[in-house]
C-alpha cells in the first residue's frame, strides 16, 4: 500500500478514535466501496493502438452521489485515487453538501497527446465505466490535467450512450454547454474568505493588512483580486518565467486589476510597470499579515 | 506486479510473437478491459461488521460475454484474478466457444464463516458489481472455495435486483434451480477423452490398455467410470484415509461401478472387497499405459 | 376466506405433512408471493365508462417464471385466482417444467361485451400490471372465457409498451402470430394418454376396449379422435342440442373422422348417419371400459 | 367489504352527487387503480421463517404520483389500506398539491420484532413492489407503527435495487439522509394556524386568548410552543405519568420553552416548577378560548 | 426541396457567412439531426381504418433537449417540419434558453375528426416515436391545430408507456394537469415589451403614446390589456364579425378591461358602448405611435 | 413520389384486389410504419466535417422484427428505402419466416471513403437510430455497398451503447464474430433448388440435363458447384476479363471443383485447361436445359 493511502487511512483512524465511534465505522470507511481499473485502447494519430490505464474510486455514497475529479497525470495509480476519494468524502462532509467521495484518474501526460487522441481517450474512459456514473450515481469533474474541454467530450459520450441529455453527470463543463458561472473564481474567493476570518480572529483591520501571494495562475490571480476587493494590500507576488523563480514587490500594494489585464498579453510579471523584482529568499522573509 | 500476472503476460508475449501478430494485439491483451475491486460489508453473527474485499476481472469480450469462476480463498488478490481471467480467454478460445475471459474472487476463508455469513457475503458481492453481470455481459461460475449453494444465492440476489428471471447469468447452479446436467461428470469425461486420443495416437487398443488413477473424489471417480465404459482396465487407484496415503490394486481391473456404490457408505477404499493394498511407491512404479 | 382457497391451502398442508417438510415450507406456499387487484376503466360503446376488476396472482417463482391463464368470468374473485395459482405451481411441478404458478382473471361476462369493448378491456388489463409480466417474469395464457384473440390484444399491448417484440410473454396466441402448433389438440391427446396407461395397467388390449365420451367440443372431439387412432372403439358420445341432453350410440364404434367433418356444418349430432340416439340415463349405464 | 371502505365510498358518492358530476367519476374513484397484496418471508432471529402480509393501494394518479404512508399494525387489511388511500387523494386535492392518494401497510405488531427482524421485513416489503414505486410513480412515508428508521431501510433497499440514488422515493427519512427539516414541528404548526384562523373569525385578539392542550408529546409540545410564539397563553396541559391522568395549570400561562427543556430530562410534568396540578375533570371544565 | 426549407437553409448560409464561421457549421446546421416519418392507423368512428402521416424533426440538441410544437394541418409535410425545426433552434438560441430546435406535425384537418378520432390519432403519434421523446430528449408543445386537450392525450399516452409520471415531456398542458400559469397571456406580454422598448428608443413617454391593434383574440386582447397597464392609450382595435371587417375607435382610449368583460358574452365589438365604428382603410391610416 | 415507390404500392394494390382483402389492408401496407432520415456528421481524414444522409424504413412488424439490409450507394433516397422495405415484407412472408420488412441506406459512394471514414460513418448511423434497433425490434444486414466489415462496426457500436452483447441485432457479420456459416453459398444453393424443381416439373432426369451459367463470382461459382453435386452437367460458363466478354465451353461438362481451385490464383477463365472459348452470341444460342 502506498504512503498516500496509508495517510488517508490513518486520518480516518484518528477521527474515529477521537469521536469515539465504533470499530465498524473505521472498517466501513478505510477502503472505497467500489474501484474500477480499466484499459482504454486509443488509436493514435500514427495508426498504432496504445492502451492507457484509467481508474475510478467510489468511496462512500451514504449521503449522496459520489463526487470528485478525474486526474490526468503520468503518476496516477490505484492507491492515489483511492486516497483522494477518501478525502473527497471528508471535504463534502465538512461543508455539509449531500455528496460522497469519488475520484478518478488516467495514467497519462495529456501534453503528449494531440487533441484528437485526448478526445478518444476521454470518450474511452466513459465507455468503460458509464453504468456506474450519472447525476444520481457518481458525478466527475475536472482535476489536475483535465479541463472543461475534456469534460465536454465526456458528457457528450455519456449522453450518446444513455440516449438522453444528462448535463448534471459531470460538473466543470464549459459555460455554453451548461457549466456553472463562477467556477473559475471560486477557489480564490474561498482563500480570501478564510483570510478574512483569520484577520477578524486576530482583530486586524483589513484596510491595514498586507499580503504576499505565491503564484498568479487561476487560483493566485483571483486570490489577489478578491484581496484587493477586500481592501487588503497585496505587496508581493511570487512567480516564475522561463525556469527562473522570483517575486514582484510594491510597498503600497500592487494594482491587481491592471496586472490581470497586463498578464493577458505578457507572461513575464517582471515587465509589469512600477514594481520591484525581489528574489525568493526575500519573498519568504517578507513581514506581511497573510 | 505479482509473478502470476507476469507469467500470464509473458505467455501472451510469446504467443503474439510466434503468431507474428502486431504489437497492438499484445497491448490489447496484456491487461483486462475492466477490473472491479469492491468492499463488501457483512454483518457477522456476533453483530459486528466485517469488510471483505472482492474482485472481478473482465479480460476480453471480443467474441462473447466474459466467463469465469469466483474464487473464495484467503490469498486472492487483484493480480491473481487478472492472471486467471487472461487464462480464461485462452481456454475459451482453444475450445472455440464464444466466451471471453473473466474471473472473480473474494479474499476470505469460507470455512471460517457461518452459512448465514457466507450467504450475506455472496449476496453483497453481486450487489456491488451487478450492472456489469448478465447472461449477455459476464457469466460467473463456481471456483475454488465456492459451490452450487453460493451460486444459488448469487443468482437469487441478481434476479431480485433485475426483477426478472435470468438463470443464465451464472453457471454451476444446483440442478433443481436450472443447473446443467452432467456438470459433475464433465471433467472426468474430458480426462478420458484425452486418454482415448492418446491411445489412438500410439495405436493401442483400449481393450488392452491399463490405467492407474490418483484420487477417487468427484473427478477421479468419474474418470475411472468413463475408463471402464471405454473398456480400459483400471488396475490401481490411489487414495487416502485418516491421513494415510495408499493405493488399491487389482490386476484384472477394479469394478468401478461397484466401488462407486461402496464409496457412498464407506470412505475407506482399503475395505473394498477383492482388492490388494499397495503403498504409494509401488503405485507410482506401476507399468500401466495411462 | 373462500372455500376454494381453503381447499388449496389444506392440500398444501397435507402434502407438507406427508413429505415431512418443515413448517417453513407450508408458510412459504400457503399464500401467493404477489397478488394484483386492479380497476380497469373501459369506454363502452355507448360512451359511458365502466370499471372492471382484474386480478393476477403470482404464487411462486422459485423454479421459473409464473405461468397461468387469465379467466374472464362474472364470478372471478381474489380468492379464486389465488387458489388457482397455487394449483398451477403443483401442475408445473408434477410434470417437471421450470415454471411457477400464476393465474389471473377479470370479473366480467365476456359475452356481454362487444368486440371493441373486449379489446379495450384486454389492453387495459395489461396496462395495469405490465411491469410484472414478461417472458422472464410471468407468462399468461387463455383460460375460461378468454381465447387466442384476447391473447393477441394482450401481446400487442404489451409489446407496444415495451417497444420490442416479446411473443413469449403470452402463450395461446393465434398460430400466425407465433402461437404453438398442436395446442388445440393437446388436452384431448393427454386424456387418451391417461386412458392408454389405464388399459395397460388393467391388461386390456386397446383393440378390444370400448369408450363412451361426454361432449364433442374442442376437448371431446380430439379425445374421440385420438381414441380412434389408438384403435379404441368409441361407442357412445353424449351431447346436447337446443337445450336437450342426449347421446349417440353405435355398437361397433362411431366413425370419428366422419363425425368431425359432419360437425363442421351441422351442430346436431342426432342427424349424423348410422347412429342410434339414446337418453342420458342409458349413456351413464353403458358397459364400457373407459 | 369492511365498514371503513364503505364509508370512504359513501363519501365519494355524496361528493359526486353534490358536485353534480357524472356517474363515470364515481365509478373511477370508488376503487383504487391498483392494489398489491404480497407475502413477505422474514427469517426470524430464532432461525424460523415467518410470512407477513403487506399491502399497497394506489388510488388515483391523475394529477401526480401516488403519495401515502405505510402503516405497521396487527389489524391492517386490504380494505383498510384501500379506504386510507382514497382519503389521501382527497387530502392532497384539498391542499392542492400535485399528488394522488396511496397507502400501504403490513399486518404486524412492530413492537414484537427485533430491530433485525424489522429491518428484514422493511426491505422485503420494498423488494415485492419496487417496480411501481419511485419519485415519479408512488412515494411512501411513515405512518402508524413505522418511523424514520423504517424509511431509511426502505430507501436503502430501493436504491440498492435501482442502482442509483433516489431519496425522493420516500419522505419522512432521517434528516442526515435527506429528510426534510421541520417535519417534526409541522403538525403542531398546522394546529396553531387553524387556531389563529378561528380567533380571527371570532374577532378575538390572540394576546388575550387562552388555551388548554391535551398531551405534550411531539404534536402537543410544538402546538404549545407555536401558541406561545403567537402570544396565546397556554394555561393548562393534560398529561399522564405511570398510568395516572392529570393536568398542570398556571393562570398567567405556562412557560413552554422552559417546560420543553425540563421535559428532556424529566418525564413527569407534575414536577415542573411553578405550576398547579389539577384533575382531568377540572381540565375539561376550564373556561378557555381554545 | 420545398421553398420553405430552402429559405431556412439560406438563412443559415447568410448567418454562417456573416459570423465568419467555418463551412462545417453550415453543414451541421443545414439539415435536422433526425427526422421521423410515421404512419398512424386510426380506427374511425365508422369502423374503417384510416392512415395519417406524422412527422417529427429534431434539428439540433447541442445545448439541450429538442423543443417545438406539433402542428395539425392538412398541408404539413416533411420539408415544412424540417424548416420549422431549424427556426426553433434559432428562436431558442436568441433568447438564450437551453433547448434545441424541434417540430412535429400530422397531415390532417383536425376539424374533420370527432373527439374520439382525434384522441386515437394523438395517442398513435406518441406510440410511434416515444423512444426519442422525454423531458431530457425532446419536448413537444401545441402548435397550429393542436391544443391543451391534444397535449393531455399525448402526455397520458407517453406516461402510460413509460410507467411513470413525466409531465415535463410536453408543455402546453391544461393547468390542472401541470400546465404553466401565464402561458395564455405570454405572447401579448411579449408584444408589449417590444413596444415599450421601441418607445424608449424614440424617447416617447408611454403616457402620451397611442396604439392601434389588429385583432382581439387571445394574442390581441392581452396585447391591449398590457398596453393599458403600461398607460399606453389604445385608440382603435380592428376586428371582424360575420365576415365583415371593421375597427372600433375611441380618441381618448378604449377601456380594455371593460371590453374584455363585454367580449365574454358578446362577440360583436361594434356593440360595445361608447365607441365609434370605422372602416379598415381609416384604421390603417390612423396616426398612432404603435 | 418516385417510380420505385409507386411500383411497390401498385403491387400491393394488385395483391389486395386479387385476394379480395379490405381497403384497410391496402391502407396499412402502402406506407412503412416508421421511417428515419438522419444526418450523420463524419470527421474526414483531412479534418473537415462532412454530413451524410442515412435512412431506415420499417415497413411492418406484425409477424416479427423488421429485417433488411443497409445499402451504401450515392443514389439512395427516402423513396427507394421505403419501396425496398415493402418488398422485404413480401419476401419474408413468401418463405414464411417470422420477420417484417425493413431496409436502410446511406447516400454515399463507399469507394470514395477511407476505412477510417467508413468506420466512423457506420458507427454514426447506428448512434442515430439505435433505440429502434435490436434483435427483438429491427435487424439490419449487408446490402449493396456494405459488407461484413461494416456490419462488425455497426454491431460493435450497438453493443457499446447497450452495454451488453447482442450479436443477433445484425446478420451478415464475419464468421469469427458470430456470423452464420453457409451465408456465402446460400444464394447459389437457392438457384439450384429452383432448377431442380423445374427439371422435376418437366420430367427431365438431372443426370441427363445440361446447364449454361452466366458469371462465376460468388453466386455463379456456387451455382455451378451445386449443379455439379446434383449431377447436372455445366457445359458453359460466361465470364469477362479485362473488359472482354466471353464464355468457356466443354461438351461433357466442366469440372467445377477444379475450376474453383484454379480461380483462386488465376482470374482469367480462358486459361483453364481443357475448355474451349466461345463468344457470347454462341453462349446465348446454346441448346441447354437450364
Amino acid at each position: 500500500m502506498s504512503e498516500v493511502l496509508k495517510n488517508a487511512q490513518t486520518q480516518i483512524r484518528i477521527a474515529v478514535d477521537k469521536l469515539g465511534l465504533s470499530e465498524d465505522v473505521y472498517e466501513l470507511l478505510k477502503e472505497p466501496q467500489r474501484v474500477f481499473e480499466v484499459s482504454i485502447p486509443v488509436k493514435m494519430d500514427d495508426g498504432s493502438i496504445k492502451i492507457f490505464k484509467g481508474y475510478r474510486s467510489q468511496h462512500n455514497d451514504a449521503v449522496g452521489p459520489y463526487k470528485g475529479g478525474i486526474r490526468l497525470h503520468p503518476n496516477v495509480d490505484l492507491d492515489e485515487v483511492k486516497a483522494l476519494s477518501i478525502w473527497m468524502t471528508f471535504k463534502c462532509g465538512i461543508v455539509g453538501i449531500p455528496y460522497g467521495g469519488g475520484k478518478g484518474g488516467i495514467t497519462v501526460d495529456p501534453s503528449e497527446l494531440s487533441q484528437g487522441e485526448l478526445e478518444r481517450l476521454s470518450r474511452g474512459y466513459i465507455q468503460k465505466i458509464h453504468k456506474y456514473l450519472g447525476d444520481r450515481i457518481d458525478i466527475p469533474a475536472p482535476d489536475v490535467g483535465s479541463n472543461a474541454q475534456v469534460m465536454s467530450w465526456m458528457v457528450d459520450e455519456f449522453e450518446k450512450i444513455k440516449g438522453h441529455q444528462e448535463p448534471g453527470v459531470i460538473t466543470g463543463k464549459p459555460i455554453p454547454l451548461g457549466g456553472s458561472l463562477g467556477r473559475t473564481e471560486a477557489t480564490g474567493l474561498g482563500v480570501v474568505e478564510i483570510a478574512k476570518s483569520y484577520l477578524k480572529k486576530i482583530n486586524k483591520d483589513p484596510n491595514e493588512a498586507t499580503a504576499a501571494v505565491q503564484g498568479f495562475g487561476n487560483v493566485g490571480s483571483f486570490t489577489c483580486r478578491f484581496l484587493e476587493i477586500a481592501k487588503i494590500k497585496v505587496v508581493s507576488i511570487a512567480g516564475h518565467h522561463k525556469g527562473e523563480q522570483f517575486a514582484i514587490y510594491k510597498e503600497d500594494g500592487i494594482d491587481i486589476q491592471a496586472l490581470m489585464e497586463f498578464r493577458k498579453t505578457n507572461k513575464n510579471l517582471k515587465e509589469f510597470e512600477g514594481i520591484e523584482v525581489i528574489d525568493m529568499d526575500k519573498f519568504w522573509g517578507l513581514n506581511v499579515d497573510l
